[in-house]
């Protein structure tokens, strides 16, 4: 295994010590259990926006903590739920005495955890409510899941709610801006390569030089289907074409067009799969008014990308445009 | 070889595409010869700052244009410099009457190019300077270089650079700010696997999988030497050491710590890296007091990071601090 690594055993602590250095400015990290919260947390009077899930997918959900977007983020060890009562350990730090928002991916064990936390943070006195989001059209159950799996449209969910929160937005408001991002958003992805588990040490799966994989989870898990390896416009209609047929997306509308790296694949390659993107929802008179290219939610080093839709309102769009601060995502301030 | 592409011949002006539809309030771009501008270039009475050099170092130089950074890019084929008549162009297409600051990498091509491009525009009756960087210690020649490489110093001296530009700086002082960067900022990284370049469509090297080369560059030229893979540790402590001999940083400086991946090193990984690297400074009573963690230099989808060192003083604290509007770096607007 070929990682930047002391003890895999620790490497989730060491990684969370060194954001800490990195951000002294906008982040207080707590190690047992390991919470990343604002600095300024709790903000009084403010819905806490609060999530978390495994670690492996870097900048979620840590990246996002910060003004406008996260109050605080739970992370667990590598590709494995955040407990309970860390959920609830960063419910209590967080919360400003105007309620809780949980945004749980669609997984087994984080829909269990948080939903314990909730309970938890519930006989605690904290009004919280949870949102579950499941916008990845490859599969309906998989590995890890029941349903669908949660994946890039919980970045563009936790960037709109946060904003909603900073603006002072009741706990009514911010759960329905999330369950309307949720209505709304739809992604897929793909994968080259398979990611390396620091504490397995072996690829999570195997695929032939000439294969890739279609509709594969942020965790490795298998997708749609395992193909010959086909060129870039191939690999963007094979991601798009699921999404479009899904919700469904249609001429007229306007959409956030969200082209994600799954962690290896280089920004020229990604650049090129988002002009592709573009030019094809302009083909079918989908309107891309908003934008977001880069690495956000990834599995480790794995090579591929997944892209997400997110249908747009006047209010989706002015919140999206909120200014933000956090390490991963930053305009406006 | 595993890419998202369609035809490597293409690959530059397939990216560009995408990029240019990605941030349509930022960028324009043009193909032939590609450059890739600030949308209100010229800016009157501004002097500008131009950069460029081969493909696949993403987001180096395009995902730096923008206010408070670069006028204008011109990027390559991948690994390949760009071509005078091409820097010229970029010239012609952002001076702003107040003079050209040509901001390039030490590689030999390069070196060759932007100095033909410069008296290809002095001819033009525009008043250019050019500065080079070369803050890699790793090596005193190498694959593509007679003396020291220009690699992450690169960004900072960018950002500086820019921040006084737009803030009106003549090119007197923009020429002595890009020196003094220069003559402070000092880096050195290290790789776990090779890139492939898209036209050649096989490693640029072979490495074991238990080796590593430290001291490589950013193309995948060799370094100082291939070594037993070491923990994260060993790999940074292996990479501060020759930087802060070489300056010599000491107790009581200031530094900006850039932590930056290759390409392909998960974000978890770096921050660890980055964490170990201030616990070591700070031992040696060396206070950073700014950083930026992220692959911002990158050697396509290499695994492996740079560390870069720069001694701050108030001048180049309050520039790097200054409003910075890119695809990559974005703070204070």
């Amino acid at each position: 295994m070929k990682k930047i690594v002391n003890d895999p055993a620790t490497i989730v602590a060491d990684a969370l010590r060194g954001m800490a250095a990195a951000h002294p400015d906008l982040l207080r990290i707590t190690e047992d259990p390991a919470v990343v919260a604002r600095l300024d947390a709790p903000v009084a009077g403010k819905v806490a926006v609060v999530s978390g899930g495994g670690s492996g997918h870097e900048p979620l959900h840590g990246g996002f903590v910060g003004r406008g977007m996260l109050d605080a983020a739970c992370p667990g060890a590598v590709f494995t739920s955040p407990t309970p009562d860390q959920v609830q350990a960063a419910v209590a730090q967080v919360s400003g005495g105007a309620g809780v928002l949980l945004v749980v991916k669609n997984y087994t064990g984080d829909v269990l955890n948080f939903e314990t936390a909730a309970e938890l943070a519930a006989a605690d006195g904290i009004d919280v409510r949870t949102v579950v989001i499941d916008d990845d059209v490859a599969v309906q159950d998989s590995t890890w899941t029941a349903g669908r799996r949660g994946v890039g449209g919980t970045v563009l969910l936790e960037k709109i709610v946060g904003a909603a929160a900073e603006a002072g937005a009741d706990l009514d408001t911010c759960e329905r801006l999330a369950r309307t991002v949720v209505a709304n958003v739809r992604s897929m992805g793909m994968a080259l390569t398979a990611p390396t588990v620091p504490h397995v040490g072996t690829p999570s799966f195997e695929l032939a030089d000439d294969e890739m994989e279609v509709g594969i989870g942020i965790h490795g898990e298998p997708g749609r289907r395992r193909v010959a390896l086909e060129n870039a416009d191939g690999i963007v209609a094979g991601l798009l074409d699921p999404i479009l047929a899904d919700l469904p997306f249609g001429s007229g509308d306007r959409v956030l067009l969200f082209t994600n790296s799954m962690g290896g694949t280089p920004l020229l390659e990604l650049y090129l799969a988002h002009g592709l993107a573009e030019a094809a929802l302009a083909s079918r008179g989908i309107e891309v008014t908003r934008r977001l290219v880069g690495p956000y939610i990834t599995s480790l080093e794995m090579q591929g990308i997944s892209l997400t839709l997110l249908r747009l309102d006047d209010e989706l769009t002015a919140l999206w445009d909120a200014p933000v601060h956090t390490a991963a995502l930053r305009w406006g301030v």
